[in-house]
């Protein structure tokens, strides 16, 4: 496995996988997000398996990309990460998403929190060792972004059930399906006609299988503000913005 | 490309990928199926490409699979996929799917239909000429399997209406989605006392987004029955057994 300070997988987007858009998915690229991180830190040994040795755990705390376009079906594209800082508590990555022909087509930039495996507290990396030669001062034109608030006057709010094909190997909501979930309060239509240009995504407190929770809305121009709730306690917040499609909208293609 | 009458792809199951039981899911595995299925017949071709290009369309019409185990996290697995056999309107096809170490771990049988793109109807596959030369006779254990009724008597009927994560590149529900559904009837505890150990599904007419379905279903014994209803007319038709994990529930490695 190679030590590199940057890590680049290839994907190629097939017919079964894209959406109704015939592009790579926000909640695909989310997951292969979080998979690129998750193979790059393994080969630098500070991943999953090594923290889970130390009975810590690697938890996505936020996720922000913009992107000018997504992959589309048949298409071979690239998502190339590198680790951005490191604290006692915290890790920050970035990536770059290029496209067939090597252009970037979009960025992003995530923090990871060390949790303690029992306790669900924040742990203390410092037990890994000096942390800061796997930086990489590679520079990012996406950042952390501000923080995203639980919407005031939602338009739409819809209760929703956390079931079996949600919950990932820690037992609880796996986060691309916040992001689904997220998306799915909104018509198709909406996003034949525009492109889903910036998402951030903020995870708050973990839901588990069964939890229910009521998904708020609001949109704002081209924002859209969303929040997971159970109860008063926000699971995820997310915000994003849509951009027209030019020259037409994708449903053309159909 | 290789153009070979047994397809072979190696997938890796990351943490990130994996189900609350710590294997391959099997709405995930249907997919992996798909797109062997894909990436095969388009190698020989006779794939989607060729097809779209004389107005056909592939669509699955039945998935039939037994799993004597699933591959679990962090296993590299792979899916050798074949034809068994072609007429005028439909394609069989088999799957074998194999463990780390190379041992068969399960089968699977798949039945598409050619449809013509506009119409909807049954395309014919004799324009493609001879694709008896593409027929492999090597044995799969199973097979296309019997008839499955809607439950006369469900223990569980849910109401559910399709999002925007569930449509595919066209504009119809994905089959693994309608995977998801399917299990997502049960409680996420089912799962880990019991190994989905055969699973079928029929596809009868393709859903699309904002369509409400009922949600039909019916345990006898280790029997599962489910039934996905567009008012009087099934979308989906479903069955499964579940067997208890031995030697002990899969919960004990959380």
């Amino acid at each position: 496995m190679s030590r590199t300070l940057e890590y680049t997988v290839s994907h190629s987007l097939t017919a079964a996988q894209c959406n109704a858009q015939r592009e790579l998915a926000p909640a695909q690229l989310v997951q292969q997000l979080i998979e690129a991180a998750t193979c790059h830190a393994d080969s630098l040994d500070f991943g999953f398996r090594r923290l889970q040795s130390l009975g810590i755990l690697w938890v996505l705390s936020r996720i922000s990309f913009k992107m000018d376009r997504y992959p589309q079906v048949f298409e071979t594209y690239s998502i190339t990460t590198w680790v951005e800082s490191f604290n006692r508590h915290f890790s920050e990555r970035n990536y770059m998403i290029s496209g067939a022909d090597g252009q970037p087509i979009g960025y992003a930039h995530t923090v990871w929190m060390a949790i303690d495996l029992r306790s669900r507290r924040p742990a203390d990396l410092s037990v890994l060792g000096d942390l800061n030669r796997l930086i990489c001062d590679r520079p990012c034109p996406v950042g952390k972004g501000a923080l995203i608030r639980r919407p005031e006057n939602p338009d739409r709010v819809n209760p929703y059930t956390f079931q079996v094909s949600d919950i990932d190997c820690n037992r609880h909501v796996n986060s691309a399906r916040y992001v689904e979930l997220v998306i799915n309060q909104m018509e198709l239509a909406i996003f034949d006609r525009n492109l889903l240009h910036h998402f951030e995504i903020a995870y708050k407190h973990e839901a588990r299988f069964g939890d229910s929770v009521t998904v708020e809305s609001q949109t704002e121009g081209e924002t859209v503000t969303t929040a997971i709730m159970a109860g008063d306690t926000p699971a995820c917040l997310a915000r994003y913005t849509l951009t027209p499609r030019t020259p037409e909208p994708c449903g053309s293609c159909l």
